[in-house]
């Protein structure tokens, strides 16, 4: 395995952020930028089934309407122009959300989720809804998507689509939710970057409801500049999210291109689950910490976090359970026997633990929070190992249980490459709330390791 | 049973509201005030019971602390010199809190709950701690509290001894707690006003967590301007306490004064207990509608509640089994019957039934906020009738169980007498983060019930 270089934000022409600038100074216009991505779609697609639906006529009408306002001096989003991919589980009012699920297939919502609906008014252009695993669970969806770098491997899941399209250059960046480790694994099998922000920090109103208490939206990019630049426009307050707190954004796209004010340190943490991680990505992540010198001290999680597992289990699946009742009830056999499974498991679930669960997350969370006065971040792997061979699992989310668990920003960093050829990402976590330092530490980790 | 006048907040010199301005123009001291209160405590206090705890000595050392600090010209507070009674589960650095069970006599908490020191901070006087039921549950506790108006029957329950103290005149206002019906139905019984806030309005830091998606933080008050000084004085943002929303405190002492901009009109309802109320409490709420005219609408709330009192169990015992834990492991046979019942019965329930009624609060509120579109308050009995004879149960809670499950503002308002001479309250209900409105409703009808 080897660790090298990535860009968190360089101005290359296919960047989101490069494309709002050119668009804005006229260089280049939205129909044409989204004619290059679709021929990138064209040139790949077959092999890759990043999408469950491309809706290539309604983009470029949208493209033509943006370039239209831009020729007549109505002002322009932040997002202007830009094309991206949604999860198929947000509602879109103008293309099906089907779930990845059968049970599912036609649906089609009349509104937008919150968290689109925000993009669209900055101006993004909604490409298509890429796929998802089984109603965002383990098993591979309807559409069974491949890795970018292999299609023999899975580009893990469940936001395995809008993973696969930014690794394949079909879009600078698209939305993933992350329930367990769905936004960071994917990034990690497909070598880009993927972002979690704390939670409640974006609104889950019109996005497929799996378990509330974990339910993450986030972002997958081909840059850090990019994923900041796409989160913070949808970091806005909406009451029909009972776990958002009002609080103003974050400007995540201008801290991808800070540093920290001192030399920064990172705990390096190899979590309860480390004996699951392969021996290469083992000895990756001691070069790395060693590499990165006093820059980062290996530290122990506190004796509760070994819990921690079992608690997200007992939550996941006891809101799987309530969540997904009415597919059950009338469409067991249409699902997964794993999905299955957890459901039948969650029917079980006593209230009296679901509760204590749920009950230690904010206190294990302060306590993760108290350590994070001490280090400026958690340096941990996004995956045990590069994606497994094979479409029939999407992979190990082990490495992200915790930090989904306490609600922490984590962010998936393409920095490394297995000696198969296929990419890991290295993992930053930081404190709940404190996403731009997040996002200044990812930009001090790439300078360092690129520098060294 | 007849309907008659009470006072809303008229300056009665025993009137908190009255004291404080007094103390404050130097007509009288607070340890005057103090002392003409203890001498209603000694008049009494042997056969009602009210308190578990009386710090006679430590309240006279107060009330000169703030003597000399008005005399030396320092700020005064709101409450400067007043003395309050605490219910027996707010943690209290100066006095032991035991919780009205065996099982922790002898607790003595190091520092004050959240909202007892805010009351301390506007120059309160913490007299004592009020008895309260058996962990804030349904069996008498440690202290058996008498109803001043016939001390062979309860006073209700939980804040048994707070609506005891003030209907006794101990202390002008005491604080109390609702889980289920623990403040407006001791209010009922003793002909006082009993004031439950909108759900999250004030921190339970510091305060027994018997089920804290139902417990909340309310006042005893012998007027309604007195119950609205002291309330919106703990209504300040509690981090500690996630079911708090930062909001402005309402002036809820001023709006006991206000009266609606237009007439307004009043909803009624008989709830699906209607037949649990006894024949003279149905009457006499019949004859109070009907004596109101155009201002009283009859009206029939959704089908949808009717299944509140089921899912107020399940949530209420659930929570109990996980809180009460490790009393029930290290002494379930301290415990009573009736409380060892529900913890067993709440080990029980499942997750999903759980999850399913949390769930429910919200969607059912906004429901009830639609139907508040319409109407001032809700119009209902606060208790099926007056207190029950004996002191072996508390009396039913089942009128106060819908709003206390969907969080909405209540008032007891001490405006009936039963057949025996018991008192019996009048129940509004407002609008959740509407308790302003709620109480200028409240002063209109005890304007328009004395008036008539």
């Amino acid at each position: 395995m080897s660790s090298g270089a990535t860009s968190t934000g360089t101005d290359s022409d296919s960047s989101a952020t490069a494309l709002v600038r050119r668009i804005a100074e006229g260089e280049i216009t939205a129909s044409e930028a989204l004619e290059a991505y679709l021929a990138r779609v064209d040139e790949s697609e077959e092999t890759i089934r990043a999408w469950d639906h491309l809706a290539r006529d309604n983009a470029r009408k949208q493209a033509e309407i943006a370039d239209k306002a831009r020729r007549q001096g109505a002002p322009v989003g932040a997002l202007h122009g830009v094309p991206l991919g949604v999860k198929d589980i947000f509602d879109t009012f103008d293309m099906p959300t089907q779930y990845g699920t059968p049970l599912h297939q036609g649906r089609r919502p009349r509104e937008d989720a919150f968290a689109v609906e925000r993009l669209r008014s900055q101006g993004a252009i909604m490409l298509g809804k890429t796929s998802t695993t089984e109603l965002a669970t383990y098993a591979p969806g309807v559409t069974k998507t491949r890795n970018p770098h292999n299609p023999e491997h899975t580009p893990g899941g469940s936001s395995s689509g809008s993973a696969a399209a930014v690794a394949a250059g079909h879009v600078p960046a698209a939305l993933g939710t992350q329930t367990n480790g769905s936004v960071i694994r994917p990034a990690s099998f497909c070598g880009v970057w993927g972002y979690k922000p704390s939670f409640g920090a974006i609104s889950r109103t019109g996005v497929l409801r799996q378990a509330p208490a974990l339910d993450q939206v986030g972002v997958l990019a081909a840059t850090l500049r990019d994923a900041g630049l796409v989160a913070q426009h949808m970091m806005v307050h909406d009451g029909r999210d009972s776990a958002m707190r009002p609080r103003a954004a974050p400007d995540l796209q201008a801290a991808a291109d800070e540093l920290p004010p001192v030399t920064p340190l990172m705990a390096f943490v190899k979590t309860p689950v480390w004996d699951q991680a392969d021996s290469e990505t083992q000895e990756a992540f001691g070069e790395l910490a060693q590499a990165l010198g006093e820059a980062v001290t290996e530290i122990a999680l506190p004796d509760s976090f070994a819990h921690i597992h079992t608690m997200h289990k007992t939550v996941m699946e006891a809101e799987i359970a309530r969540n997904y009742h009415r597919d059950y009830e009338r469409g067991a056999d249409q699902l997964s026997d794993s999905l299955r499974s957890q459901i039948e498991r969650g029917r079980e679930v006593k209230a009296i633990d679901y509760i204590r669960s749920i009950e230690s997350i904010g206190a294990l969370a302060a306590i993760a929070d108290e350590i994070l006065n001490d280090y400026d971040a958690f340096l941990t792997p996004a995956a045990p190992g590069t994606a497994p061979h094979g479409l029939e699992n999407t992979g190990s989310a082990t490495f992200c249980t915790i930090w989904t668990y306490l609600g922490m920003p984590a962010l998936s960093i393409p920095l490394m490459t297995g000696s198969n050829g296929l990419p890991i990402g290295v993992q930053l976590v930081g404190a709940r709330g404190d996403d731009a330092r997040l996002f200044r530490m990812a930009n001090w980790l790439v300078g360092a390791v690129s520098g060294g």
